[in-house]
């Protein structure tokens, strides 16, 4: 995170880079008109969240980096706002947790899948999937079911960072452990999700990360333990509690 | 509001009216990148409000329709999301308590002007201020004091729909009653409004309107009983409790 002119001590850094990062992905071409009205939701819901991690959005991320350590053939899928306001944090999550990047886009067009590959390419990743596209997502709209299937296809463990309802629960149709970024908790992505990080994507895909470096050198049980200690249906319920109910119950 | 091919009574129509007349006013270069992010935080906000008008919005939307009937010269101002969402609904205002209509942006292009003026004369509108800027408001920056000297410059009412913070606090520093329509009830705009009405713009304008043909007949009296019986800080309490409590609190 040092793509702009300001220290991270500022108020408003993060605020700052948003919208840099942002401006940066409609120039060229990777944010969409539907993926700018997204962020302003996002930006509504983290404004009544209070711009904070919240311990059960910690824990979620903990949870979650426990899955894509645990798993077989782990893969983060990557839209078009996910990859302009953090390409580069995405890069290094693959890189810990070993897992694979697709681009996976809600409003497929050639242009954007690869203004947004060449994007991460940019941002250090070597291999970048979605442009084959050989594969399936059952029970949705063909366009919007692509997926390439040596991918997340036969991915078990995947993350999609703010995606759409009817696809987070046909990707959980499949049987595959899903795990979610979206600061809505009443969503639907985040209601159908194994793991729903309630959290802004620009905190949480670091913070999955760290928590994957913190627990490299643990055994299987003691990653099997921290998954079945996660509770989703609380996270969200302490999720929407913070949202309605201010920023005042938790330090 | 029939320019979608829906009946007002599919559960959807106010969204996809809504989204509609965001992509046509991308399309006719009204409606900005920072606008559709506007355009996102507020359905987060409405969302969480419920997506409909409450009690107290009703009861600040009268209390708006009884200030413009009263004023000497009252203006409603129109930036690129309200020129895109309401264009009809605000010509209508206009001519019902007799207003004058400028448009006033903060992001300020000639470009952006002239498509906005035009924009509101196709949907019936004949006289649109804004063009001149021959008039400031003190204390703000340079581009984003303009206004018309014979239009906002010498009004005693301001309707303000979506204004950005600094602007709404320049213009009630210059003893203007502010008529403030925003979503988020903890904004700047909202806070320092006369009468903020917390409510969706594509519902609150018709609605002033509504309450405008109510009083039509009204003596000043009564209307001066209407503004006197509004109390803000009440109204953006209840507000917020809305938004943060969820839906249920009223019918």
């Amino acid at each position: 995170m040092s793509d702009i002119d300001v220290p991270e001590s500022h108020p408003r850094y993060e605020s700052l880079l948003t919208r840099h990062r942002i401006e940066e992905g409609v120039e060229k071409g990777i944010t969409s008109r539907q993926g700018l009205i997204a962020q302003g939701r996002g930006e509504a819901f983290d404004y009544l969240l209070g711009e904070r991690t919240t311990e059960s959005a910690d824990d979620a991320a903990r949870a979650a980096a426990a899955h894509l350590l645990l798993a077989g053939h782990p893969v983060l899928s990557v839209n078009g706002n996910v990859a302009a306001l953090c390409p580069g944090e995405l890069v290094e999550l693959a890189e810990v947790v070993d897992a694979d990047l697709e681009v996976n886009l809600f409003n497929r067009t050639d242009e954007r899948m690869r203004a947004i590959v060449e994007h991460l390419r940019e941002h250090g990743a070597e291999d970048v999937k979605g442009l084959t596209a050989d594969g399936r997502i059952p029970g949705i709209d063909h366009e919007r079911a692509k997926v390439d299937a040596d991918g997340i296809g036969s991915a078990d463990v995947v993350l999609v960072p703010l995606e759409d309802g009817d696809r987070a629960e046909a990707l959980g149709a499949m049987g595959k452990v899903e795990l979610v970024v979206d600061l809505n908790p009443l969503s639907r992505s985040a209601q159908v999700a194994t793991v729903p990080i309630v959290d802004n994507v620009i905190r949480a895909v670091p913070n999955v990360t760290r928590h994957a470096r913190d627990l490299a050198d643990a055994s299987e049980e003691e990653l099997r333990d921290v998954v079945e200690a996660f509770d989703a249906d609380a996270t969200l319920a302490d999720a929407e509690r913070a949202i309605r109910g201010g920023v005042d119950e938790e330090a």
